[in-house]
């Protein structure tokens, strides 16, 4: 479902990301280091089939659509529940058995001996997988809930994207039909 | 493959769509009636095997998306080969069979005896399917020949809906998680 | 739905195929010149889109599973709607751009005005798509209205090509997994 | 690939299973308790992305299918790296959070130090996932290594089934159509 999840989506600048580490990058990142470009963050565990299965695939498509783009798409591994099993080493070889490319952090453990991860918490988050979207002025603009649409994230990450008067679109290419009358793409003319 | 088809796309209004006959709807659409509203074109073939698995359900999806908002999705039928078999009679009961529910043009015939409909000639179409995105003053943005990338597509008419101040995102669900801890979709906090 | 149409499927020989032509062959096709083989009958029309989307793909992968084996793949193209515009001619087409190879018999128009053909009647098929299952004596040994699943199709392929002593299983590939580690298919054994 | 790993694969009986523990059953499982069923042993490894898109799903519904029926579908997880976080409390975790109900039992580690688990050298496989039918007799008829083909195994399964002279095929249903005239499974007879 979607959840903006307080009055303030849109307006408020987006909670401090809290991370013991970070994967698939040197060092660790900050969103303050990220002002300037457009933010897409989620958040996921890795034994949840929903993010396994649809959206990881999405994330990892979004990073290599916008390579070299203001658009920078950020993990962040937020273990709620089987802490033992979903450990930081665990989450290591499963970044790298699904080939995962794009950088992600471990949220940082509760601190008061509870079960969710502090930004997990920060950000009112209701489970995995977790879709935010941040502005180029850090501002949180949207958090979603579930396995969310392509197309609708699409549109909303295009949307952000102008407001940086970001060229949009004229790097996409279509899949390319092959040298044949039609294909699985298309029909191309003056070959009947 | 993208076919930003000419060095003036993006600058110059999109020709006007010459049509013999419209369905799913009353009479017929001008592209005049829709200036201050975002356009997306999807020429197409009813036995082109591209368009019809993949292009037509995206543009089924993107009419119910955007159902009373300010874009608006129309089919332009653009035979240019087999004009015997796909005829309007047949497009008709292709259009009822496939449930096909957006505004379906038929481009006109070729007046000089050639394979090329009259609007597909002067979009300078390489084939079917051809997106193509027009903005709220009636420019052409963007053409593109083939399966085009459903997440890129999202993108740029989020960027054309962005310009007219359209709140974007706002009304898009996420899936629903079901009252089960994990489901397909996601896994939701306080039920381990 | 399943339909073992009548008490007699399973013993009654399979009724005659009463076509008027046949695509993808020189020829024409009759079920006494396939006894000895097992045969798969697909019947469609090519404006159902459960055929196009689901059963039509499915049978063109069986029969280059079984290319060279003793089974055999048909189509029947019963048209009991709109005929004017499912024509043999339009047939023809839709095959050429779907890329259909296996042999499609055109079902003999009804003889008393009705719209059911006379194949179709005789089986006493419920609509398109509908799978008939024919063993190596020419029997009737299934009938299945409606997108059957693949593994279940399978299944009974499996059992009827047993009982002609059919090595089955022998000459079927596994899909490669690449020089990498993991790939989408699978992890390899000492790479680690 | 196909992977007939040795001369007499389809003659000599299949290995025991040497497992530690089982999952999602009480007590133990061995393939002598089996005799007399048809029995369908995935193994895999719980981050072997192949296994879980595809074979892991597939054996889930292969279990569904024959529910009550002379096939027994088994899971065997078969580590051969990153032991330290696939360990038995993660499969735990994973079958839960996946649904994941047939039994599965886990391979028995190495006795010499090697990586390889006892069961999954003697079966001489290649890596995960690796599918291996063993008939009623405890026959092992066949080993793929790597997302063997739905339809593929269909026919393999029918064939070791029909041996037992169990009746195939007849309790299968097909998909329902709903109805409308023309849904996404077909098209009925009789609403035009």
């Amino acid at each position: 479902m979607q959840t903006m999840s307080s009055r303030n989506i849109g307006t408020d600048l987006a909670p401090a990301l809290k991370t013991t580490r970070w994967f698939n990058m040197d060092g660790s990142l900050s969103l303050d280091d990220l002002h300037g470009r457009v933010v897409v963050l989620l958040a996921f565990q890795m034994l949840c089939p929903g993010c396994v299965a649809r959206s990881i695939p999405l994330a990892q498509k979004m990073q290599q659509m916008f390579e070299n783009r203001n658009l920078v798409v950020i993990g962040l591994h937020t273990v709620f529940e089987h802490h033992d099993v979903m450990t930081p080493n665990a989450l290591e070889v499963f970044l790298s058995e699904y080939r995962v490319s794009f950088p992600v952090g471990v949220d940082t453990p509760n601190e008061h001996g509870g079960t969710i991860p502090q930004t997990m918490e920060a950000y009112q988050m209701q489970g995995t997988p977790t879709w935010v979207l941040i502005d180029v002025n850090g501002r949180r603009r949207g958090q979603y809930f579930g396995s969310h649409d392509e197309l609708a994230l699409g549109v909303e990450i295009g949307a952000l994207l102008s407001e940086m008067r970001e060229p949009v679109g004229k790097s996409f290419e279509s899949v390319k039909t092959d040298s044949e009358h039609c294909d699985s793409n298309g029909c191309q003319i003056g070959e009947s």
